[in-house]
């Protein structure tokens, strides 16, 4: 994957200024920039870097207005943001553009294959499953008996899908996510076996995409269900028969429990817990590290705390916590006085 | 798996009330029914359901009045809902009886395998390892050198099992779970090399559950200790050289820190943290995103906050903590009055 | 690995009393001591021990006074301690000298495999990886396409290394432990595709160890980077653009959001979390369950609470929170008798 200076601007629709022979391989931040590089600038801030800049080739905008020279070819276009962001796209997919069955591949014999699909070695497709077209299925991973997954979907290597579960088109599952594990739910009170047999499975629609070591129970009966155009971190929770609202996005650890259901459009920060059996509202925002106790029935509140309630409220608490020590010496110092006032 | 109405009544002991050659293929919940599924009713608030839902057949229970017709076919038993958890775990039963040693799995030469094991594709059992009779080994499981895994025990896809580790019988780890990684014990003060060796194990006894995605470290010395009827939730991490007691309940994202023992029949809610080397009492509980900080020596006691401390003080604390900047303004209008009657 | 008394004391230049002939096979504590396993005794708190142990042999400090005879065969040597400590060095490398390029694994034409590796059953090494000297591979791992993975490095059963991350010497990366998915990064507000590709990678230095199921993921454009001697407990998630200095030790459940620079010599306790887009300085330590929220500029400082602040602060403040109801008590109190002393 090499491209030229002169390549990089016919494909730009932009104008090399320099040397439009100059070869480069790779993207890079123009404050990193290395030889066989190609950077941008569209920030005026970062203009400074330009003139020193190790890049080959830098793409910016058709308006900038040197100052020195530099050393790096320029390729000037309407718009080096957008340029820049079509050169990632680009370089994303052919670098994910893995084809072909490996030969060191299980697929059951029961099993359908759409067209176009990879799988990679030591993946597993099991009996019945249904996979669609242009799957990208990487190494070592797991999909159960009678899982469906959809066209254009990716399965980074390792991912394990337990039976029954079912994924839309365009998704995309990180190394190490399991998709349809047991629900945790038990009788603690019954002597000898406790568990409730999960029989229910995962249901996750279009444009979904799970981050690395998340865990998607599966529904005691019926079904977990992630709406469309959902989006989680690493090592989101997501227990039995919980929804999550369409484009959903949960940030690194966050814990969802049992059959909660979650509006459109709600945002976590880090860390944050979701007690089972709630009700929350389309667009909440929960922050870092906060636990939602109750179900929220307005739209677009900000929560937070542990229990978590109005995040404005909640700064404003905690900036007296932070002070109780000279609140409570205030006290002291009234109560003196009062005393020796009634003295 | 398809079965007649009828056929279902016989296995119930109940007696069909309607069309007994209609076809079922699976269970659902009575509000989500659709055709072909078997459902329940024993929770007089979802009567309304019978009269519309789309399940073709509906247990009942033998007393059940109906102020309408119902499209369904009914099955009347003594209790529907046992009725309904007998055929969860049959379901269940069925569809989790793989068998068979894949021509794709690898088993050492050394290790000793039980009768009616199931060994998925991709497979590993290393040298020495002891496995019991009705194992089921998923695909892409690792199982370490000696390890043991006894009768009846059940590692779903990609588990991984370290050196040296046992595993009692009639145990359930779901997808993800790693046991026996090094405990997280360092020397920071050494100048190089800072790793304290980890060569004890882990132990799990009879009738454990482990969800997806946890972690279960191995001991510096000795052994890391899961007690008969430990069921954890996903992401638990249990750090070297703890004990936790028979029948804990932990909910995801649960972490215990080296060395501490825990009771019996504890439980604690989603991200509680408790520190190491303290001991808890049996029967303790812990609020969600608690933190435990110091010993427990009274049974049955309820934490919450972090550090945590008793429930019902906690939560009391937390109203006025809601309060604060009402409470600080009557502190201030308290000082401006004492301050004019002393003025 | 069985050894007879008199040749451990060979090894640990002790002398024998007892039977130099008695044959051990594992290390234990003393008090948990069995036969056939060698314990020792440093502590002189544990010197009761000494008289009922069922270790076989144990090795005691030159200068112990015994006040009683023992069951064991004892081993006098200099320090007991480092005598251990040797032992337990000695084990472990016996236990993880794995070598050997099993006939099961796949590495790609194009990979390049340094001396005295091991590769284990359904490892995957992909097109262009280069794999240094001594470097274990164990089952089921998988190495991306150009990755670089340097001398003596360990991977345990089943980590996942995404394309063109690199790995320094020395180091030691667990089970499940997921390297270079993509950082969470999106743009909500747009219609459709809100993905942003990432494209950069992750750098690991020497001497650093990964705990079990962690996540590191890489760089939007440029690199997430983990400096030499960091050390990680289990489930610690490392987002896109990261950089943690030099032996930073995280334990379980850290959480590292965005872009954030952490200085050398860090410490965590278990499930912090720190937001994104900040620059901690050297030397910070933070307690359990805290939340960083800003940036610590002077080195040293002990952080605490969610968001947290200085943790000396912290414990002050939280006494009176435990004791806000008296506090809100004396101040019903007060008002009573101002308006008393005012009516």
């Amino acid at each position: 994957m090499e491209f030229s200076a002169q390549q990089l601007a016919d494909l730009l629709q932009g104008q090399v200024e320099g040397d439009g022979t100059l070869m480069v391989n790779k993207l890079s931040k123009i404050e990193e920039g290395s030889p066989g590089s190609v950077s941008f600038l569209a920030n005026p801030l970062y203009t400074q870097y330009i003139y020193g800049t190790q890049a080959s080739v830098v793409i910016v905008n058709a308006d900038l207005q040197l100052t020195a020279p530099t050393m790096a070819t320029l390729i000037r276009v309407a718009s080096a943001e957008q340029a820049f962001a079509q050169l990632l796209e680009m370089y994303n997919k052919i670098k994910l553009n893995k084809t072909g069955i490996s030969a060191q591949a299980f697929i059951a014999a029961t099993a359908t294959m759409g067209s176009h699909c990879y799988v990679g070695e030591y993946a597993v497709v099991s009996d019945g499953a249904k996979i669609g077209n242009n799957v990208k299925i990487y190494p070592q991973v797991f999909i159960g008996d009678n899982v469906v997954v959809d066209d254009n979907t990716t399965l980074f290597a390792g991912v394990k899908i337990y039976a029954d579960c079912v994924l839309g088109k365009d998704c995309i599952v990180h190394s190490g996510t399991v998709i349809g594990s047991d629900g945790f739910r038990f009788a603690p009170q019954n002597e000898g076996n406790t568990k409730i047999p999960q029989i229910g499975n995962v249901i996750i629609e279009d444009d979904v995409e799970l981050g690395a070591n998340c865990a998607i129970d599966r529904a005691t009966l019926g079904a977990t269900i992630l709406r469309k155009g959902v989006k989680f971190d690493n090592f989101v929770h997501i227990a039995h028969n919980v929804e999550v609202g369409e484009r959903c996005y949960f940030a690194a650890h966050t814990v969802v429990a049992g059959s909660t259901k979650i509006g459109k459009n709600c945002m976590t920060s880090g860390q944050v817990g979701i007690v089972g059996h709630l009700t929350i509202a389309d667009g909440t925002i929960v922050t870092a590290q906060s636990g939602i106790s109750k179900s929220i029935a307005k739209s677009g509140e900000v929560m937070m705390g542990s229990p978590a309630f109005d995040a404005h409220k909640y700064r404003k608490a905690f900036i007296h916590f932070r002070n109780l020590d000279a609140i409570v010496q205030r006290l002291n110092e009234l109560e003196k006085q009062v005393k020796n006032n009634n003295g």
